[in-house]
């Protein structure tokens, strides 16, 4: 019974590419941590340690750099679209690239009132995200957003669920809903996007539906926010949640001669609820 | 043009089940952090707020810590085929449960020469993994290793790779080759298996071939121990490795007067090249 | 020569306390993790195992929640001044407490261009400090902030350095200068000071001072900065700065024809610059 | 009131120096994290961006890589004292240099039951660690280990502590007790030390103590400890310990029919006790 290679590919990881714009005195940054890999018939470099296929991924590294100056970056994804474009071009025996960005955003420093014109301070929070795969027939796009923390103080149940043997929770009738979460939207087209403007406009409805959306459970906030970008943006094949339910426990001061009528809670590490959804449309085959 | 659910799955991630066994003077300890999941028609969850099908979270931990008594741990792999059927058991709407364990090592303290019987150091280093599917039809064991950070100061190469503009790297006839592996390797039955002698094998041959594989490229080297992991163990079906090239920088010590013949190294951080692949059997097909 | 016990305290690190103010349907959240210490004449403990003087740190643990209850958290400061009075006050060994507070910042979600009612997105950046030293004979209050990061894409350069042998760096005109900056600033008194005012006062200033001033070294920002904030805030004795010079290397892009005039940069993580820096008052002595 | 520069101090931290041995087929590897930093008076700097007191913190980690080589590393110490007395040397208006050393241990990888000549993998676990400061007038020397994860599953109570109105702990008769110790001990002297066999000496020493005394508390191990590395090594002048109480609660697994009498436990992240003394000699002052 034979033995041979099965799924592969390699790249450079976590690429800190910083650009800036510095055409006028009003200075722009891009804050980006890039990684590319490549897939295809490398296995002659498995196999006979043959390197005669295989971009180093030294060069793809500085391909990363030299397209943030030569093709610039409007946007995570439009950047990208052509790095991914270029390795897939220099690398006759890859059938794809991958690449994935994600964004670390900035503000200008106010100043009197005014933003400054080249001083800056890191946002922190929520990283955007982009995943583009370009294959010899067609590139796809995945926009997405990760660590974004949201809570609600109210607003919340978790009742009526199943019980068993091993079951200890009681109803909770009001508690704290918060996670850290990941979201990920597939576009069904790569071109002719305005790849800033669609992130911004998912991102508003994501806050505002998870803020206005009475919860029952973690699970049916994620599908009213799903449900939510697929309707606003026709554009937008599907899209998938990665949440962790962190979980906030009401202190028990009885003992202290005190009430806490939802006011004090303890926010636990681990371990933490972890709930992930697709939501998608009904013609819709997960791709790939 | 409707909208619907599409994969889902919710659980508990990161249970820390600390398990000592102290029948006798001499104890024992292990150390897991256990993540438990289900997967099935969780759909009203979603989209009525009905969690009459849901087991909750808080259950799977309980769960998790009452089987770490009921059941035990003799090893990873078993402990979580046990939780992971439970889990299935107690919720007849799901289709599957998966299980994933992390082990941490502790050694015994030596006092006089010999292994205390109930102190421990924290061995660090790798982590052991196993992660269990309960399906409804079978169950699916993958044991792993994780955090094996691997090291050659000599043996291993990098030439005869592709070049494109972008391309600067010299060809390096003997360069320092480290990588901190993730292996998983998917057992082909889940009974009948001695899975801590099948554990410290598999680990000892991934260790010891790639110490004395010469190394034309991280690809071939993982190539070459994936061989020789199925070819010395039939009861595995297929190995996949995730192996980040810890770059180890050779240091220009020239302007300073001295030499550098593979002696002082700068390790660097990021980037970082990452190599996956996967090595199977002619006839296997990538499960699931 | 005998042997004896040196300094030593103990206590409770990193309650996470999360306090909801809820008295009107506009929810309020201050998200804290906090620390407490306790320091005096624990001898017996530690050389005879006897507990008696010892206020445990469960104990301590309890005390933060119920305070967060019992006396709110206007600020960081004024919280952790009432926490430490109460632990030295239960405690008549020790001669002092010390609460280290952290704050998460979070902000409202944003619905229909105002801020929502009990829904939140943490902010993210930078993190708020306060450490109270409450002592039989008064309170000491060092405010400040961490992980603070500034960015300035011109108006930095570095020359004129001493040389050695092991030089090679060559002067810079005009570099990016980064930080993510700690800085702490002691107050000359614990009473009467509006907390939170004067955090966002001083967080304006050290922004706004770093923006705007050219610098020659990372070291002469922070003396600019200390300097603009002992000046303007004569409350404040004292402020001391923990700045890791985050290099931003420009990458060489000739080999690939283009030219890069301060556009592209690799953010560096490891080694990097790190500059500590006090800057206090003539007739000041460091505290304690 | 006049405003004037405190202390003050500049450096490159983490530098990660990794040096083969390969003067025979048989190598040797040194794997350090290397951060140097020089006080003295660099007010210009500061005060006027006058650089020419300052050597650049690039051409310090320059130092650190040559002297790998020229001066080489026979123990974290050693290497220590000689590229801190070249930075001295090299800034004549700094009054002292400090050079923190962490070392991350490899161990052989076997190979037929033997250790191979130039494969290794890292040993993970604790950190050895060096501190060492030379001034115009000596050298003082520190050695350390920090993450040495230890837990003893019996022979550890808690009892008989001050209880106050926010006191809800019971007495302990039998606990987990299990830190992730930090450990420094400053040499008396720093010449003439065989600093390899010292550190071997009290590593052991800590593990032996840790493992055969019977604990009252955290902080009567830890005094234990201490007096047994004083007392068994005269050139020890001083040790300190920072030691978390990694808590390890017992699971309530009644409700689920089952007793647990100390076998099953939940280990927590946070908050956790945080343990801190240092054992000294009589007539010692603590140095600085």
């Amino acid at each position: 019974m034979g033995i041979r290679l099965g799924p592969n590919r390699y790249g450079k990881a976590e690429s800190r590419v910083v650009r800036i714009v510095r055409d006028t005195e009003r200075h722009e940054i891009r804050d980006l941590t890039v990684s590319t890999s490549l897939h295809g018939d490398f296995t002659a470099a498995h196999t006979d340690g043959d390197q005669s296929h295989v971009l180093p991924t030294d060069t793809q590294k500085n391909t990363a750099f030299a397209f943030a100056k030569k093709h610039g970056v409007a946007s995570p994804e439009d950047y990208a679209i052509a790095l991914g474009s270029r390795l897939l071009e220099a690398t006759p025996y890859a059938t794809g690239a991958e690449v994935v960005v994600d964004e670390h955003a900035w503000d200008r420093i106010e100043v009197d009132g005014a933003g400054h014109d080249h001083a800056f301070v890191r946002r922190g929070g929520e990283v955007r995200t982009a995943r583009v795969e370009v294959e010899r027939d067609g590139v796809h796009v995945t926009s997405g957003v990760k660590d974004l923390v949201l809570l609600k103080s109210t607003g919340s149940e978790f009742k009526g669920f199943l019980r068993d043997d091993y079951t200890t929770l009681d109803d909770a009738d009001d508690r704290i809903l918060a996670t850290a979460l990941r979201a990920t939207w597939r576009h069904s087209r790569a071109d002719g996007v305005d790849w800033n403007a669609s992130y911004a406009a998912v991102r508003a409805l994501v806050l505002s539906t998870f803020a206005t959306t009475y919860s029952r459970a973690l699970q049916e906030t994620l599908y009213a926010t799903g449900r939510a970008v697929l309707e606003a943006h026709e554009g937008i094949a599907e899209i998938s949640f990665v949440a962790p339910n962190k979980h906030h426990f009401l202190v028990d001061l009885a003992p202290f001669g005190l009430d806490n009528p939802g006011e004090v809670f303890i926010a636990a590490d681990r371990p933490y609820g972890l709930i992930e959804a697709t939501v998608t449309r009904e013609e819709e085959d997960r791709w790939p």
